[in-house]
């Protein structure tokens, strides 16, 4: 299993009206894990992108649990799906600083050609070296 | 059936490197679009908040269609679905200006006691005269 | 002179715990206002994007004047200056649905050469046709 | 002086169709600074807050030198100048992971009383500690 956990610190400006940290700010923190989990296995999203290949989040799942403040320090613990073909999926669980869970989401990536728009098939080449690299680890 | 069309131009600064609308701005699209559903049948979050009753959303899901781009004029159809006694359960669908189906979402808001935390049952109340109002029109 | 009206609804996520629009969202607001004032006297950005002609800001000065909130209805009143040269200066106010004067601010832009990141000098062709437009007008 | 350095990395959400980091959110990065100096030297804001004090920002200045990339490891160099008795003012140097200077900024804040909407004169009440404990360290 290829996990990540990426600690945060929440931001003013985070905040909303309420008192509490805007619902959409949570994708701030998923991505921010996921590119920490990215770069931390070998996979390089802007040189991919250099070679005319991207990332698009094509869905997205947030259940939120437990408002989160400024200035809470949160845990994303990122967990990374290899057995779908087609689809780079994520799980995540937001902690705060009292390890209580505030949030547990899902969202899927695909691999794109940038300028056709196609879906690039068997894309698990690009995840080898991590795969690997994680392997020999455990 | 409650129902809203709201209209929104993607601003420059929703982009992102890929040259797309980065996906965590469709949050802030359904919420307009929320309020605008709100605004129009009666619901008055702000002076709901100035009683110490707020809205927090617990659960949102987005699915990805087409990219969207710097100028492009979407129109977000909201339905709020009215079933739920604990949960205001709404769904959206977002077009563009060629009437495809860019995103389709869910979100779910429950009733709070400000002070308290506490979900507020039977929330139906709030939404009354929006209801009544609609059944007059429809 | 080459002006602008440029209305805008303040969104719920715009707020911040103070309970007013968090002071970063007034830049998205200039933004749109001067895209706004570009496409209305024929400026293309998106087009000269296109072409590797980009337009970074380079600098911005914002003095904030009364508070905004949610739902507040604003016009923001933009000018284009076009006696310099090498920068596309413009002034900005911003007005509540109250006519107040909410906030001023000023940004200036260069044309840039996306490759090199070479300053393109004499960038007023781009805007001849817009000064043009304007001057038939006037 | 007082002075704090913030290190900050660069999110993938951050930077638009440029490819570099969208110009809002440098107000992002001034805000976290600004914040870790408080934080560093006994300001509590959020407790403030509580008490019904509150910080607006009202002027900010920034001048964009070198363009961010996603990724980029900036240094915010903050100094907090003490010598007006109505402004908090700041002034802010940012640097990538090269040293070099990527923009100068300044801000000034105000302390109000939040339901009367007044500033609160003499204000270094809420510095003193800070202050004092910087001059035993000096």
């Amino acid at each position: 299993v290829i996990e990540q956990k990426t600690w945060i610190i929440v931001r003013y400006g985070e905040t909303d009206q309420m008192g509490y940290v805007h619902h959409s700010n949570y994708v701030l923190y998923l991505e921010e894990a996921r590119f920490d989990l990215f770069t931390s296995h070998g996979l390089d999203v802007a040189a991919l992108e250099q070679e005319g290949i991207i990332l698009p989040v094509v869905s997205m799942e947030i259940r939120y649990v437990l408002p989160l403040h400024f200035g809470d320090q949160i845990t994303v613990e990122t967990r990374l799906k290899t057995d779908n073909k087609f689809k780079l999926e994520l799980k995540y669980r937001i902690l705060n600083q009292d390890q209580k869970l505030v949030a547990k989401a899902n969202t899927a990536l695909v691999f794109v050609e940038s300028k056709s728009g196609k879906l690039i098939p068997g894309f698990h080449k690009y995840l080898d070296p991590l795969t690997l690299k994680e392997e020999m680890i455990s």
